[in-house]
């Protein structure tokens, strides 16, 4: 079971949501099994509002982040699991895991890393934009025939299934914690950064249409999530890709350019 | 995980709920996990009309009984759990076994017997009546501060907890059968192009010095190792690079332009 700095560590984040009472739901489940941290992203604002100002409505969802966009909400995050109810009609470039099996990887996270776990709008559920900023997506284990699980209930059952006993099961193996950038894996501000770079050079060098631009930029972010960046490569990856801006971007001022890498 | 026979042999039973977004919300966890048998306790009578006739209602809930008593509700059934919120505070007359430690129990009746899920009224509970017909009674597993689980929710996690696959102990599976490029290893002589051509832009950027070339292409190399390139990341790399090498290398003769990534 999670201890509370652990469950602290966890942000669930609501994206596009309508419905003030899924929001208020999603609160109140996540006072029942000890998570404090609530990030909504671009929320219907009436319902915002409503949901805030209901009668009982907690500190939690009093002390909510409201933020523009995904990218912001899962800040410092080191995993970003996204939450699904799709089948095999999307076309899915994650890899896609029972909430059973998530949970154990979930909770084994947070001993030492921010986790942020996405719930999309109850009718859309995520866009392939915000899946892009995820490490990998999880499912609730419905029925073929009946996949959608309302969203509040959602919420319920991933937290209770993180907060869980999971005694019954073999101790989980701690992995020495290795504390150097070399093994810290990257933030998703670091990837992000990396992002940002290698599209400038793409822009620059012309070999991006603007039509495609936005696709282009989510299948680059999902490159870097898989290959599992290290603060230390995503360092090495800014050095080389500033130069490579810089140079690309010229007429060329010598007072900004990039000092060369050791 | 219990099979539609065992599914079939639970019966949900709500008594004296009053919301009807509750007895829909209950009405839609059961048919995500496949459980079919819902009997409503003297439901507020209007709720009951207002949740059958909802756009979109369930067949589920257009079965449902209703009936008078628990005692009607219950019959047949070989094994009664009463769910609840109650701590200490309430004298209980019964065991009180968390969520996760009933419902092997359950599962294991369902195999040969009847049984019954009770779940009180949004305000009340089960009163101590309708506790008396209770084998046991089980609790979600929640935070002392906040015990009570909204009761939509509480359906939920706990047919999930019913429905929920013990074996999730087991390494992950990968449910997307993904077999082509986007999982097949890229080979070393893909990580050498790609690396090559990382080498070319650097040099083009006139941020490699001669006497660190060796050691800075080591370098590259490695990250790419770390990375643990697909098939299909080398193809992405190979293009985005070759563009960005073509621009730095200027100047430039169109016929060598490589072509531009979809």
């Amino acid at each position: 079971m999670p201890t509370p700095a652990e469950l602290d560590r966890l942000r669930v984040v609501l994206v596009a949501t309508r419905n003030p009472l899924n929001i208020g739901a999603a609160a109140r489940a996540m006072s029942n099994f000890g998570f404090f941290n609530l990030t909504l992203v671009n929320p219907y604002d009436p319902s915002f509002r409503e949901a805030r100002s209901a009668v009982g409505a907690s500190e939690l969802l009093k002390n909510a982040q409201r933020v523009d966009t995904v990218a912001e909400a899962i800040s410092n995050c080191t995993l970003v699991i996204g939450t699904t109810a799709a089948g095999s009609q999307r076309e899915l470039r994650h890899d896609l895991i029972r909430l059973e099996q998530a949970a154990p990887k979930i909770r084994k996270h947070l001993k030492s890393g921010q986790a942020a776990l996405l719930f999309g709008s109850e009718k859309f559920g995520l866009s392939n934009d915000d899946l892009s900023h995820c490490n990998y997506l999880l499912r609730i284990p419905t029925r073929e025939q009946h996949r959608s699980v309302n969203l509040g209930q959602s919420v319920a059952i991933c937290l209770y299934e993180l907060a869980r006993d999971a005694k019954a099961k073999s101790p989980a193996s701690r992995e020495s914690s290795a504390t150097h950038a070399a093994h810290k894996p990257a933030t998703t501000d670091d990837i992000e950064r990396v992002t940002g770079l290698l599209m400038q050079a793409l822009e620059a060098s012309g070999s991006l249409q603007v039509r495609s631009e936005a696709g282009t930029r989510a299948k680059v972010r999902r490159l870097f999530l898989r290959h599992k960046l290290s603060t230390a490569d995503a360092e090495f990856w800014l050095g080389m890709l500033r130069q490579i801006t810089w140079k690309l971007s010229g007429p060329q001022d010598a007072a900004s350019k990039p000092k060369p890498r050791k």
